[in-house]
């Protein structure tokens, strides 16, 4: 099985945590075939950057799937693009904020995601609910830029900690989830720390991606993600046609 | 005052249908300013078009500010690209489905939207309810491609007007919104035909825009549209950074 | 075009008030009409005010339309006789509280309210999540009868900051809502001061109400807002038939 | 034990029906005093009469309550006045509609609520939401005008029939609401018939009267329900003020 | 009238004290029948015990009312088995938690549930959503065993009044319940001590029980508690037919 | 990776229908330990069932904890004894209904589950409420009772097509969910018959717990599933202690 993991921020060495991420799960006879986005920022902080990142996703996506994906994954908690990709692709496309809250909800009642940045916040809180959890979930942010995850000296370890310690002693958490796919290396050693479940969303979306594909299922063509209507794209979109190669 | 109205589909004959209505409501002393898109699909039909769409739109709200406007009017009922483009601007940006929503929900308890294709059916159910007025609201589709509504020969208004007919008669809607820009032209004559508010989006975005400006509002920059960050965007989305002319 | 603004609180000096905020925003060639309610309580503090106010209000709404206002607007926070009202009236009829609400929710994601008396505090918050924005609004009390917002030297303001304050700082609020109409000149100052966007009812009011005109919108009359039926009003209420004059 | 069960509709013979169906369920030892608003419109249909209804419904509470009533009951399903007669009184004070569908709810996962006219369906829908059962209650409107229920020939019966037959047949009802102070002399005879429950308000709410009073319980007068301030009531309302006699 | 009471817990002293609060509201001519379930856990704490006291419950109430008992209360505030119950009974059963925050809605808009152990307030929170009052009632955890609740040097009393001390400070609570049968007989002089209506599930589901079997009402047998089918039950298990006597 | 997959139902031929359906799909290195319930009903249906099959059930899932399990799944469709096993289990639980709606959540906006009779119609409908699920999904039942889905011939499947296309046709499902464990082999067949993802609940749940199993993450033990306290179990039941081997 081949899962296609696209990393739409535009940095080289967080495409590679997430691959590491990703292999050190998949299953016996997952490939995991990592791209990082040709086309867009550096990283995703907020509603711009997210929108921006889209078009540099969703052409490694119809690429991927082209190559013999079967399934793919948008290594970014914000769930950018994750309905127009379902819209193109044929495969099951995952998003790890969906993929680690479903997860969540099978082992706690009440879970917290901390994420990154404030302005993020919000945005995930609204997919949440979207998800359905929002009764089941709140969002913490710890102030760090997505870049300094990249950076152990950075501190960001030491204020990730401090939000989780918030969420178990006054949210009333059972479990945490990570919420930046750059967290992803941090998983195994918070939940030893920390004696609950902690979830990183790229671990879970790899095995969300495995269970459908084992199970036949693809993205349901009938409505909303039908797929795209032949049609004329210009100017600097015009190379993102759906079914060009 | 200088509004701007963007119309994301790349398509002028829509356009020039949105500035005039547009230009039918403005107030005294009002300009409207309209722009179409340089890039992207030449119409909006579901998740994968409208994702493409965003960056030439957010392009045309970067200038437009620039260049003077007070407010922007994002001219596609699916309010693609709203959150972006509001983190992206100073100035207050609206969409044409929420602005239809809170107009029709002073006017009637219970409504109606009437858009194109079933495949936006559930996107546009989806923001009523992040909108808050997923109880009050229900979603048709009347199978009308979105360019057909440009070409009067094409059975597209009698179409639509089978599902208003249907909205009255069998969801106990008391208002109808028109659920695509390029209806625009058809409320005031519906309206009168059915004895029922019909609201258009262009319209009552464009008396939201007005209604901002006067009172001296603009976009929150706390928290959810905090301005973009600065960063490298690369390849075919390098010119979209936030900040370039 | 004539826009009624009627103060169910039967206090001129507050009417004045809201009729200077009103005439702030109205737009060229609005005049603005206002009237003070002729029977009811002087202010409006809680259900039971809010109840028995409601019969002088709806005197003047008929009385208005009567005399050719295009559109009317109820100048107290708590959205007292909306319903009704839009039931009497045939031309379009605004509230503060919806009206506000409506504003704040186009500008920011997450946003505080902040009313005078903790006993109107459940209330805004029950009328909110009628509006379907109850998932992005708090409400607080800041402890001021209304009629001290008449008296520059009772503190009032004082509280009012306070209350801001915590809601920028413990409620992620991204914009501000003055809960009451005594508070409209204040709204100015205090986005200045926060630099956050701050929202006063009245001002929303007048121009939900122009943007109805101007769009040729009424009230539905199918269903929920159908006109009373003729009947006998007897006792003290004998003179507050709908078409009494 | 003492009941007071005030109709707000002016009409004697419907608060002698309603005065029946109370004291055929009332408990051994309670005196059911029934009294009809002096003030107000012949019947409630709509938003309007509701609000003008009122007034006239809230002194009658008053009194009642100088005069010694323990509980009482407004005989409207709209629940009109409910959170003023509230925060009025130290007694309890129940409401038709809510009273009906906390007991429905005791008795079946889904049921309807079968109303007179089509105007109060909204109104009444929004009332189930408002106490948290509006994902298992649907509401049918008859079609019937008040004061039909009192003639026998109007063929109001078979109007309401039918809808219960649809409720059971379309809707999946475990259980019938009456919508209607009016109908509550039907629901021994529709419940035989049908071989479902069928509530009807006026019993529903004696009962929890008299379960309230039993428990020692009273409105709470914290916050939402503090007593009215004293202030100044002018004009046709001067006579209302929360503490005249 | 007769009320059967059923412990679930198979502690006798537990039945002894909620039996005895069930008679201190009883109406005149109703007689509690109060039983102990013969097999089960000594004290229900979570979700385990919760399922494992079921069977014990349910043939106290298939032989309840065999022996002619008209309705059937379930003595926990956890409201276990409680579906299954209305499925087997023909006559109405009560659930404690069901019971009380009815009752609660009646009095206040906001309240607070006082619960016994950490482990059973997201279920208790989930239950009260499930009823329809999510949006109003917050729940807290006292952390006081079940079992000494029966002790009164257990500090246990202390506990709960900090707990009810923090609700009314801080969540805005108007009435407080009490979550727990075992707290049943402190309600009236903690409801003295605070000046709020102090809710007992016990009390509420016996006047509720009363209710209903005075309205001639008893639990629809239409689809969701239609009557068990008739089958095979083995094992330990064999001794739970919903027939056998 | 060894999953016990637990058949509340004490009917054998279900058990090796589930199993096999278990082994279709488990990946390589998965074994699957089928276990069918010792004591309890021949089949659930309805809620009475559901909880009198509790025990029997758990007993099986403390003992393949206790022989090694690594996840257990509870194959009924119900989820009955979830959050029970949940507390009592270290290693994950699953259930089919929670994993099935998760499933289709992933590859559809909207989808219908058709179940077998009337009775489990609400109580699934309130399930996937409970799951965040209830704005996306319909429930429909097709009047099958349990066992003749072991019954090839009794017209079962015919049923469970008319329900499919009435999904597809009326509700705009863009996924089906197969809402009963007995109907694991079907879900192949249907897919291809139909064109849309057909999920089926046994292999969902067999995903879910090898994806959890390879993350590394078990229930949480905090507050919601805290394992139970050691009591005392009496009577019937005093062989269902926790801790009991």
């Amino acid at each position: 099985m081949r899962i296609l993991i696209v990393n739409p921020n535009t940095t080289v060495s967080m495409t590679e945590k997430a691959a590491a991420a990703a292999r050190a799960v998949a299953g016996h006879g997952t490939e995991i075939i990592a791209a990082t986005s040709k086309s867009g920022p550096a990283s995703i902080e907020g509603h711009y950057d997210g929108a921006i990142a889209v078009p540099g996703l969703l052409t490694e996506i119809r690429d991927g799937q082209a190559a013999g994906a079967q399934a793919a994954i948008i290594a970014c908690f914000d769930d950018t693009g994750l309905d127009a990709a379902r819209a193109l692709a044929d495969i099951p496309v995952l998003g790890l904020c969906e993929s680690a809250v479903v997860t969540a909800a099978l082992l706690a009642q009440r879970f917290t995601v901390v994420t990154t940045l404030e302005r993020s916040r919000v945005l995930i809180e609204n997919l949440i609910r979207h998800y359905g959890m929002g009764g089941r979930a709140k969002v913490r942010a710890a102030d760090i830029p997505v870049l300094q995850l990249e950076n152990e000296a950075s501190g960001a370890i030491h204020k990730l900690k401090r939000q989780i310690e918030r969420a178990l002693g006054e949210d009333g958490a059972e479990a945490i989830v990570l919420g930046c796919a750059g967290m992803a290396d941090l998983a195994r050693s918070l939940q030893r720390e920390y004696d609950v479940p902690v979830i990183d969303g790229v671990a879970a979306a790899v095995k969300q991606a495995e269970a459908l594909v084992a199970q036949g299922l693809k993205t349901s063509k009938r409505s909303s993600y039908a797929a795209p209507l032949p049609k004329l794209y210009i100017g600097a979109m015009s190379g993102f046609a759906p079914t060009a190669s």
